[in-house]
Formats: structure tokens, sequence, C-alpha cells
């Protein structure tokens, strides 16, 4: 099986001369992004992608998952790797200084994203939901839970996840059920949830739930929905952890492919809940976090087709077998135009799509920091335009060039140990991933 | 999970106004095959892949294969859904009447064989390989050894498989190493093949293995290959079963899918086998088994298809979800434009994809049965032509229409509960079988 090595000079490629990192560099707010800065960090997230997180991806699948009275079981190398990600301050490029973040371009995170999706995509959920978790209370939660919560989400202490489906409901969230109840200066919270990334583990030694609950007063359909934080543990006063908040993995599912990414049926019970935002305007705030997840599945299309090409090329380079055209011996398969063809599609995919998920992610960067608010409302409607092409196109691409990694193994692909079907099967799940495009192609 | 029902009607359409079994029917040699024999034959097969073969294929997939010092032990609920089919002669269809076949239309018996493959792809494989057997074996083998082996796998009460592939030789036969050695009128054979579909198994008293290997003074390359039949256990001149004849499975695969399918290391190790056709002339006579081998993994694409559309059908009309456009209130998916489209493709693919099979495995009945010379001579061609287009694009548009069944159930797809997973797992060895596209592109 293949290492993954991080392509930085294709990440370099895309962050300079596409997406206009060095443009961002060149901005005050910025200037800590130097050249010389970019290229340290992302050496340096290569090589723990490489040698930390990457050798995890397929223990983590063929281990799995169980769930016992203490709660979701995860592969015992998951720790350590997650424990090397935390203090290496991983987490916190992109976040504000004020909160323990670094202060870097959304951009350039989005580049070290994208290692943790190609090194073990069911592992690179955890931290994915965690940051999608501080983009929403950054932007939404009162100052007061900005404080208690955002440091220790940064610094990867903590994890977040995200509270949307419930049975038989899927994607139709006026549909949500789960109910809040006032109780003094908090709510209780009570209901199940489906489908929950990461809803419990204990990589961390907290986990952030945000939850879609209901008022019993609440308008009927999507606008009675509001967005409650609900720890795994209270938080004493004094930052140190409290009492267990009923928040329970009642089942994890049973799934096609990253294996190693709990998917928890969720029950609250009874549970502290803290209101996010305006009551009743909970489906805002979250689709405040779908949107960069939205662009975060891109990348995983991004990553995990990376990984499926390096994987595909490794093979082609050492298989041998028969003599290909103008040949007389045999010799490595990449010899063979079909096998060169599948291979360069892989690799032209890849690069594109990167290209196009960075491309959006510095219209992000643009769209906070221009200094001209025109160009500001440019680049935002400009991001908003291309996610949904980012999310659609690339985990559309990502089961192509997965497959073809397969392909170019031959009965080795299909073999489980050759690792060609695990990309495959990770892949699957993205084009289903925040809400599929039948429903809501336009999100 | 959706029962799988035979869609009789449509395979009477590509029979009878595609396929052109009306006009076979209307021949001497077939007069067997009326309209009323047919609608029995296929209602019957109908019965017996919904109610007996269907249901083995979740508890196959889940439950896997074992090896242990007796063998490959395959699911329980194998063993009974093979005694049926073998006791109900659905074996034995299209074949000579001489060696207790039913002398039908080998195009009707593909019909019947697209149901087994539909009800379960990693049972279905079983008798797929025995037929191939007896397809080789009818035109290369001498009468002595028709007499032994043809009625026992004609009847089912014996299995068939081919044994081509070797360690690090994959598609490349010229590297075959598997040696033979005379030994008065038989010869040994020692070596090891890979990948051997149904290598072991005790749903039948005996194993035919094809084997191709090469004798100690063969010319170099595919032209000092031949064939041998290897018989699990010996046979003694009254028909019964004599000595174990060392062929070892060795190891089985862990594989993306197909689980219930033993893909086995086959070890061989002085073992008696008898000489089928000429000698150094093996690949020809394996080839007479590949191509129609090639046609079946066509047939396999359109039947995992028609399983995954009646899967995808079935939770369509279930699942109630968002109102759809033109509706107030939540209602089955099925009424979401995209969930028709995909519906629909699949549909469409898999009825233009059994069209096309049926048409091509007509022109081999008419190859063999039409009166006039000229005409078996251009049905020949025309079934040597589309063989490789029924091979090539029936097993790729099953992987776009298994993964758009996935698609379909939205998360549920991913679960590997609701049944859509396994079907686009077992597709994904379609278009590697019998030899890659890659570097065969013209067989």
């Amino acid at each position: 099986m293949a290492d993954y090595n991080a392509p930085v000079k294709d990440m370099k490629l895309a962050l300079n001369h596409i997406a206009r990192l060095t443009e961002l560099s060149s901005m005050p707010v910025f200037e800590d992004a130097s050249d010389d800065m970019v290229s340290a960090i992302l050496d340096e997230a290569a090589r723990v992608a490489r040698d930390v997180v990457g050798p995890t991806n397929w223990e983590g699948d063929q281990t799995g998952l169980k769930l016992d009275e203490s709660g979701v079981v995860c592969p015992e190398c998951f720790h350590d790797a997650y424990s090397q990600y935390a203090e290496g301050g991983w987490g916190s490029l992109q976040f504000d200084p004020e909160f323990g973040g670094q202060g870097m371009p959304y951009l350039l995170s989005v580049s070290v994203m994208e290692m943790w999706q190609s090194a073990n995509m069911a592992w690179g959920l955890c931290p994915l939901l965690s940051q999608g978790a501080v983009e929403c209370l950054s932007i939404n939660a009162s100052d007061e839970l900005k404080g208690i919560y955002l440091p220790k989400l940064i610094s990867g202490e903590w994890a977040g996840t995200m509270n949307l489906t419930e049975g038989g409901a899927g994607s139709d969230l006026s549909q949500v059920r789960c109910k809040a109840e006032q109780d003094g200066d908090h709510y209780r919270i009570t209901g199940e949830k489906i489908f929950i990334t990461w809803g419990d583990h204990s990589l961390t030694e907290n986990i952030v739930h945000l939850v879609l609950a209901r008022l019993p007063d609440a308008p009927p359909g999507v606008r009675g929905i509001s967005l409650f934080l609900v720890p795994k543990y209270l938080v004493n006063a004094d930052g140190s952890l409290g009492e267990y908040n009923n928040t329970k993995p009642l089942s994890i599912e049973h799934k096609l492919g990253i294996h190693a990414s709990p998917t928890c049926v969720m029950g609250f019970e009874n549970s502290v809940g803290y209101l996010v935002g305006e009551l009743n305007r909970g489906l805002a705030c979250m689709f405040t976090m779908m949107n960069n997840a939205r662009l975060g599945v891109g990348l995983q299309g991004v990553a995990i087709s990376e990984r499926a090409y390096q994987q595909a090329l490794n093979f082609a380079n050492e298989r041998i077998q028969s003599p290909a055209v103008g040949h007389k011996e045999p010799g490595p398969i990449m010899r063979h135009g079909d096998v060169r063809r599948m291979l360069l599609t892989m690799k032209a995919l890849t690069e594109a799509g990167r290209a196009l998920t960075y491309d959006a992610c510095g219209s992000i960067d643009f769209s906070h920091h221009a200094e001209d608010p025109e160009r500001r409302e440019k680049e935002k409607a400009r991001a908003a335009l291309l996610t949904p092409v980012v999310k659609g196109w690339c985990t559309e691409f990502a089961q192509e060039v997965t497959s073809l990694g397969v392909q170019i193994h031959g009965g080795m692909g299909y073999v489980e140990e050759t690792g060609a079907a695990q990309h495959f099967r990770d892949a699957r799940i993205l084009p289903i991933y925040e809400a599929r495009m039948v429903f809501k192609p336009w999100i």
C-alpha cells in the first residue's frame, strides 16, 4: 500500500497561481503568511500527514468502531494521531487570534485540511466537523458562549458536531421534532438525531454538539427551528468539566465506507442546551456552518482522489505484466497506453478540482478581508456561486477517480488488502453528504 | 430490503421482439421451446429466484466465507438454494440431451441465468462457471471425458471452475508456470493458481477444475500452454467418487464485494489431470469457455442493475420526505423529478443492456442452428462483434446504475443494511473480470 505524500508542489501552484494566496499574503491582516511561512506550514503538515495520520487509514478501516457502555470506541491509533494534530495546533490555523487562532488565511488552512482528508478521510471528519462548529459559533454565538467554547474547539482539545437529521426525515429539516424547553437561562433538549458524524468518541475530553430543536410554541416548519449548543460534559465556571449532559450514542451505523468515522444515532434527554443565535433562526445559523462544510466535502473529493491516484501510480510502476506495445519483455503496467490514460485522467480531474476548490476558498478570504466593500460583496457572491459547483463536481469526479484507481489494479483492486477499494468505498459518501443535490441542487 | 421479482414481461419483450426467440422456436431443433413452455420456464424460474435464491443474497454477503480444514465453508443457506437449483434442472436448459440437457435455446437459458445473477450474484457465479466448463468440455474434450463429466456437470451435481491466473501474472497467460507431467494415460499437475472463483466449496460433491498448465518441454509463451481437467475427487470406473486429488484451497480473498463467492488461491500437487483438446492448444480451448463467460459477465451487469433498480424503486415509493414541487405535504421521494430521472436512467440502461445481451446470445443460437451455412457464419461474426460490446458496456453501466441506486437512498444508501451498497460493491468486479479491457480490448 502506498504512503500518502502530500503534493505540496501542486498545492502551491493552485494556492499561488490560481487561488491568489500571494495577494492575500500581501494584505496587512495576513502579514504572517509569508512565502517562507506557508512553505514551512505545508512541509510540516505533509510530514504529519505522511508519518502520523496516513498510516492510520487502513488500520482504522479494518478495525472499525465499537459501541460499549463508555460510548464509541475508536481504533487505538486514532488517539495518538489526534493528539499530535491538536498539539501541533493544526486545527487553529485560520481562526481568530482572540480565541487562540493563528490568523492565517482560510485558504491556507484548506490546503492543510486536504492533507488530513487524504491521509485518513474517516479520521479527518472529526477535525472538519470541529472547524465547522467554530465557524458557526464565531458568527452566531453570544460572547459568553464564544469565550467558553471557542478556545477549546480551536485548540482541538474539544471536538464539535452538527446534529440536524432525524429519523424518517432525511434532508427535510422542516420535520425536526427534537424538543427544547426553557429552563432559566438555558434550555433542556430532548430527542433523537441520526447520521451524526463523530457524534461520540474519546479523542477529546469534551464534545460540543450543535443541535437543531424546536420550542413547544414554535411555528411549524423550518421557521420554528432553533440552534442549541449542547456539550457532552457541562463546563464549570472555572472552565473545568462538570456533569455528564446525557448526550448518548444509541447506536452506530454499519457503513459502506469511512468505517472508522462513527455515524451515530444520538439521544438527548433533558440535556442542557444554550441558544445559539436568535430563537427560530436555527436554520440560518446552521447554514453558516453548512456552507463551509460543503466546501469541505468538495475538498474531500479532491483529497480522496489524490490518495487514490498516488496508490494507483505506485501500483502501475511496481506491477510487472504483459509486454506493452513496442516492448518484447514484460514490464510495469505503466507502459500500457490505457493505464497511462487512466492515471492522467485521475491526475487531471484531481488537479482541476483542487484549483476550483482552492479558488472558491480564496474568494471567501477576500470576501472578509478585501479593503473595498464592493469587492468584498463580489467575492462573496463568487464564493456562493462556486460552492455548489465545488461540492457537486468534486464529489462526482471522486467516484470516477477512485473507480479508475480500482480498475488500474485489476483483480488486485477488488481485494481489500490492496487499499484501492477502501478509497472507492470511502468516496461514495461524498455525493450524499450535506443535502443531496436532488432536493437542494441550489445549495 | 426489496424482494427480487424477475421482470418476466421485460425479458419476454427482449427475447421475442429483439433477440428473435420466436424465430428460434420455429426451428425443428427447438420445437419444444413453444411460447407456453417458455412462459412456464420463466415463471417457475422467477419463483425460485424470488423465494429461494433471492433471500440468500444479503445473508451471504454478511456471513461471508470461512476456510477451514475441510475447505471453503459457504453460508448455510446457499446449500438449500443450490439443491433446489440443481434438482429443478435449471443448469441443464440449453445443453445437449445426449448428456442430460434439455435442448432449449441458449438464449432462453440466458434469461434464466439473468434471474440467478439478480437474485444473488455471488451464489450465481457457481452455476455460471459450471456452465462455462460444460461449454468448454462439449467442444474440446474427448468422448470419454465427456461421457464421465458432462452429465454430472449438466445436472448440477458437480460444479466447474476455470483456473487461469497465477501469482504475479494477472491477465498475462504467457507467464503460466503451473506444471504438467505425463504419467501414463494422464498427467500430473503441480502449481498454484490465484483468483479462482468458487475454487472450493461443498455445494456439490465434486468440482471439475479446468486448469492451464505447461509441459516441461513445451514451447515458451502462450503456445506452450495446455488445458487439463483436474477433478477434486477422482472418478471410479463405475462413476462413483474415488480418492481426493489434492486440489486444495490455500486461502480465500477478502474482497470489496461478492463476499459469498469464494475467490481462492488453489494449490495442485501431483494432482491427476486429463488433457482437454490438443497439447499446447490450451489457450484456444479456454477461449471457447471465455467467450460465453464474457457474455455471462455482461449479463451480470444487466442483472445487478435490475436488482439495484428494483431496490431503489421500492425505496422511492416508500420513503416519505420533503414536499415535492406542486405538493404541499411531504410524500414519497418518487415525486421528485430528479429521483424519477435517476430511476428512469437506471431502467433505460438496464433494458437496453438486456436487449443487447440477449440479441448477442440469440446470434450464438443462430450461428449453431441456422439452416443456411452462410447465415451461420454471419451470425457467428455478429456474436463475435457484439460480445466485447456486451461485456464492456453492460459492466460499465452497471457501475452507474448501482451507484444511482445508492444515491436515490441518500444517507440510507450508505448504510449496509439497506442493501443498495451491496449491489454497488458487487457490481465493481464486473469491469475487472475476464481480462481487463485495458490489455485486451479486442476480446
